[in-house]
């Protein structure tokens, strides 16, 4: 994605940070991962697996089951209980988002017509509640309380984020510290869990377990903070989701909540009728667009992105180098280039 | 409830069966179960408590619990793991409801207001998901694999069910067959996961889980026929549900499958053309009233229903007599005595 348009300094780096080495480091892992979602998402009610596989089968990054494999290579881990434990954190991943999109009202996601929208909102939670349900039958298969315990407490995380979130939604004035409490929560708490799950399957201490929960929530919160921005700066082609989605949604993120801050008494005024659904012409997201430029709340927004990405990489400090910590630390700049 | 307006005999009983019995058997039990849900179902996003409050306290019977109560009380168990266990069970139970009230676009459940109508269908989903994950934290407190097992199980069955009853919906070919295995899954699972997981707890033998398992999913069965029978004759003071729901949603139950299937070519036609959606008004609710009257299909639902409750009881037949078998007893009477 090129940086027209916004007044953002490319990162010096010799080569765009790419997901390949993260993705190449797994790819043997991922298929076996891969043969237990398609095997565990089956039921004779077929609309399970149809609806699911739209999803699960449609494109996704298996971002939050990279790291799972990827962590437990990083601590060279050598049995095969990662496997059902990421098609776990997939699962659950993908019953978020089956809700998130019926709870949106969302039409398109990873460039294709959403679930509820071909089957109907009723489906999309029924198959959410099927999927996450499965997931906690594949944890008691792998018989670990610990992991239980993480994961069962993230999904109550993650679920109490997405209430938060629409309670405050729409709500402007939302403080950051309020926004990165929500996004913690909804976003980086699977991804932390994600991550200290290896460390549980491979019997490390309990500070293996805290970094690598420090790793996954850092680059959970640089991750969000990122796809905030872009909603801004993107165009349809390269995210395959609506441009200014969240904006017409009233989605009250980092952005909008800096450049309101900064704003003057009419920009206030234009953002909270933006938020409460009175701007949703292309003039305005254009409008919104140059306010968040002009403001540097794009900038800024992205600042606090690398602040966390950098403790993300710095929280991988303990472990040895090698292909496993350098697969992460791109990741880690990957998701903060994908802005530039 | 009167039997004016249907062909059925009044059972010979010397007084009304009732749920006195198993309430009182279970009362202080009860206390300290309300206890943990109320402490449990807190967050600090305050939407949460309100919303699960509405339906937690909303005067439910609370049926589910009462059983895993009850059924401890038959094995004499002496500990206190059953009030924690208890509470995820009704969490599990309630989390459905939010989410079965929005997948019907309920507007009334237990002569309220839906919370989906009060609050909207995203916060129900959040909601529900929140205390679908919380029991699951709470299982994972009280650390038996064995319960996880069950009720995670029991979790991914009743999703399961839901589904294949969308699939089915507005379909009147649906067969009784293929109708009893809905309702094992969305209604009978959980009742028997009640059940079941006391027998874990009081630590009995396999035969005892199964004869409790048996005990539990034969009064559910039973329990949804009678539910479904009673939407075509009951009014709304005595159900505090609209009569005519699950008529008007086109639900295909037992009573329509029976009446449809007994029915000439006009009534068939009838049916249909309810089932899609067409038949709506107060009068065509009058017809379809009479139609399962004439058919005799009220009768043979609550058959039965009659039949699937002798088999719950009969599945007691092992245990010792006393309070607690007879108040699980009458507690199948009373699921049934309510049609009459």
């Amino acid at each position: 994605m090129s940086s027209t348009g916004n007044n953002v300094t490319r990162l010096p780096t010799a080569r765009e940070p790419s997901l390949k080495p993260i993705v190449d480091l797994v790819a043997q892992d991922m298929n076996a991962v891969n043969a237990v979602i398609l095997a565990r998402m089956q039921s004779q009610v077929s609309l399970i697996p149809e609806l699911a596989g739209h999803l699960i089968a449609g494109g996704g990054k298996r971002m939050r089951p990279m790291l799972t494999l990827a962590c437990a290579r990083l601590l060279d881990y050598q049995g095969n209980r990662h496997h059902k434990l990421a098609a776990c954190v997939e699962f659950i991943h993908t019953a978020t988002l089956l809700h998130d999109d019926v709870v949106d009202g969302s039409g398109m996601r990873r460039g294709k017509r959403t679930a509820n929208l071909i089957w109907g909102n009723a489906a999309s939670v029924l198959v959410g509640d099927f999927l996450f349900s499965r997931s906690f039958e594949l944890m008691v298969e792998d018989g670990s309380l610990r992991v239980l315990r993480i994961l069962s407490n993230a999904s109550a995380v993650i679920a109490e984020g997405e209430v938060d979130q629409l309670t405050a939604q729409r709500k402007v004035e939302t403080s950051e510290q309020h926004y990165l409490e929500i996004i913690g929560a909804k976003t980086a708490a699977l991804f932390a869990a994600a991550c200290r799950i290896a460390s549980v399957v491979a019997e490390q201490e309990d500070a293996v377990e805290e970094a690598l929960d420090a790793y996954g929530r850092n680059l959970g919160i640089a991750f969000q903070l990122v796809d905030d921005a872009i909603d801004y700066v993107s165009d349809e082609a390269t995210m395959g989701k609506d441009v200014g989605d969240d904006f017409r949604d009233g989605k009250v993120t980092l952005p909008v909540i800096l450049a309101h801050a900064r704003g003057d008494e009419a920009d206030r005024r234009f953002w909270r009728d933006a938020m409460e659904g009175h701007r949703v012409s292309d003039a305005d997201l254009a409008h919104a667009q140059s306010l968040i430029e002009s403001t540097g709340a794009l900038r800024d927004t992205l600042g606090r992105a690398r602040h966390y990405g950098q403790l993300a990489i710095d929280s991988l400090a303990r472990f040895p180098h090698g292909k496993a910590r350098a697969a992460l630390t791109e990741a880690v700049e990957f998701a903060i280039a994908r802005a530039y």
